[in-house]
């Protein structure tokens, strides 16, 4: 048999009349005394194959196995291709071993552990499949977005010789003779690149050495990035991202409805009219509507929650921009908002939880220095840095979205981990 | 004056009667007694500005400073857009302090280390911003072209615990209590990916602790992965890169023309007829023609760049797959070929330098582990990472393409530093 001349299930018809080989794995299986049905699923989709059960009965088939089928296309009204694949040759490509779920079981009540430790066969489950098929998408559009209004792509360093916001939660590597850490954030050189470029976006790792170990905190996370230069205001970036997830949001009502219905009640919702809070105001809301008076220069996982609530009461869906924050809470390069120690730096919530921060950022050399010094940060130390805003940088802001955050609100997902194929934490580091 | 009523200098047109608004950066400035001539350049365009001198004398323009203008539009016939902006009000929005060069200067002579030290500044430099406009387009092309082909795209997390490899040239990350380390490769995720949706990509960092610090080697560079399952044989990889690399190259001359003219004297080439070359071949070749003979189990930056010049003279393309590595020399995954030793693992040697490995791999777990113990390397410290191929693992095999070194070879650059934003080497880890 030649594996070459595979075709994909999607592109089989009715009407082909020559042998064909398709390959996939066994979604179901039904052995009758005489005939045995196998529905074999490959990445285009998938085909119902009968053959005599005799043919196959010393083989033995299991759920999962990977086959190679040579057949012929049966038209059949009754299925639903209107034709089934008649079994010429059969061969099974590997073997499997006892499974605690098969791709076509239930998996609700499969633990997380479970789903990672057996990753290969967990996505290729659909349901977990649709969550990184759908991240995929996700990563597609924000692109796409981006790149049909003048930002590039940038990709930078993740070895940094120090943090972007002072060296605390760094990874240490050791790199040769001495020491380097994992970038947090791709920060400053979205800011150099603005410089050159104007506009940029960048998608990659971010690292956080939190020792949270929370259903919201990765220490490995995948960030959604973007500057862009000669914004005015803070506004800008906030206006700039509503349009943003509304594309990507109606991309993905089109293009994965079905996938989404599986997970969410409601399709994904226009984040055009999301209202801008100010956090003053934020905390105002907080203490009158739930008796909050906890919280002084930032907002907790339950005040987020809270907000959601209060916004989807007024404007129907789940979501604000929060601006304003203290600039004493938010990194050195925060550009003021006002004269009452509040800042250009906001969050957006969506349905209960922070999953972008951004903002306007300092573009002078003096506004910095000094905004260091005050922070009792020694400018000497960043002197590097610094030198890069004599070189014509423009004013400029942006912001960075949690990927897999942003996957499991989409999804609603109770655990980021569950939008993650991969998850680094605490104690994790396998597989 | 407002910056949110910013326009891109590429929607500014002959017939517009308001007032508008345009940022950029100074490219050209030409000062005459009366009249004063400012090129501004933004991310969509670039235009002049007319001034009056005396306006504008106080301002002491420069190159590079970023601006914000307001003027009118005004018909000329002898301006390459039909119009130049007249200028009511400019405002400079930050100070450049005495730059070794300029966005609009002659760079040939511009070492690295100041392209470095200088990247938002060489970063606006338009020969320099092509660099990585060009790059930003192969991610793009490679992106859409495996996205049209049933590919999903994947992130895998870059912190493991140990090498895919058995443990040689990692970066080590102190990880919380413990080590881990830097991923010097996506190759297990990727498997794991096959066997969940049968074909995925990845792009992404790696990292090699390699020593080198030759113009071909980083140690943290960008790689274009792929891997697909049901193959028969690496030749299907093979046929399928040649396929990627003329889809690549076809949109980079369609849309890049005038910026590849100012790097390489001809388009890029197609690759449909890239030939395919034994390693035994290979050797004897280079035997006949260069009278070689130290080579044994690998080829060597000139044998590389020796067999492209064999294959430009057969061919009319500096191009060519080697396939048939010696087994020995290969990782332990790698699946044989014929039984000499030889193994299914395949470069291909591009205008003088290997841009891509790739290869067929095991899937079977016995072979695995039989390969395992043939290399000296323990299986029982593989055992996870064995686990994962009685899920129902196809045969499989893809590609990694180097982004740095693919995008130094179409752009004819001696060093692959110049293809990177922020190469990480041997001895550096700033910017």
């Amino acid at each position: 048999m030649v594996l070459c001349s595979k075709r994909f299930i999607a592109s089989l018809e009715a009407s082909l009349t020559e042998v064909v080989v398709i390959c996939g794995w066994i979604l179901h299986l039904r052995e009758l005394a005489r005939t045995t049905f196998i529905v074999v699923k490959d990445c285009s989709g998938q085909v119902q194959c009968v053959v005599a059960s005799e043919l196959v009965r010393d083989l033995k088939l299991k759920l999962d196995e990977p086959l190679e089928i040579r057949g012929k296309i049966k038209p059949d009204k009754r299925a639903k291709l209107g034709f089934e694949l008649e079994v010429i040759e059969i061969n099974v490509l590997n073997q499997v071993s006892i499974l605690p779920f098969n791709s076509s079981s239930d998996i609700s009540d499969i633990g997380i552990e479970t789903i990672l430790a057996y990753r290969p066969l967990s996505l290729r489950h659909s349901e977990i499949g649709d969550i990184f098929r759908i991240q995929a998408a996700i990563l597609q559009y924000f692109r796409q977005f981006l790149g049909a209004r003048y930002f590039t792509e940038i990709v930078t360093s993740k070895i940094v010789s120090s943090g972007t916001e002072g060296g605390t939660n760094l990874f240490e590597i050791k790199y040769f003779e001495r020491l380097a850490y994992l970038a947090q954030s791709p920060q400053f050189y979205k800011e150099y690149g603005v410089s050159g470029l104007e506009r940029v976006f960048e998608t990659g790792y971010v690292y956080r050495a939190e020792p949270h170990a929370s259903s919201r905190h990765l220490t490995e996370y995948y960030s959604l990035d973007l500057e862009m230069g000669f914004i005015n205001s803070a506004e800008e970036v906030i206006e700039l991202e509503r349009e943003l997830l509304t594309f990507i949001f109606e991309q993905l009502n089109q293009n994965f409805a079905d996938q989404l219905k599986h997970y969410r009640t409601k399709l994904l919702p226009s984040m055009l009219n999301v209202p801008t809070w100010e956090f003053t105001e934020c905390l105002k809301l907080l203490n009158h509507h739930f008796g909050r008076n906890d919280l002084i220069d930032d907002l907790d996982p339950e005040a987020e929650r809270q907000l959601c609530q209060l916004a989807e009461a007024e404007t129907g869906v789940a979501a604000l921009f929060v601006i304003g924050f203290p600039l004493s809470a938010r990194p050195f390069y925060t550009y003021p908002r006002g004269h009452e120690g509040a800042s250009q730096s906001f969050d957006l919530l969506f349905e209960g939880i922070e999953i972008t921060t951004g903002g306007k950022r300092l573009h002078k050399r003096e506004d910095l220095k000094q905004s260091l010094t005050n922070r009792n940060l020694n400018p000497a130390s960043f002197e590097n840095h610094l030198q890069m805003f004599e070189l014509g940088m423009p004013p400029h802001g942006g912001l960075a979205i949690g990927l897999e955050r942003l996957t499991s609100r989409i999804l609603n997902l109770p655990n980021v981990r569950q939008a993650s194929l991969y998850p680094r934490d605490r104690y994790r580091i396998t597989p």
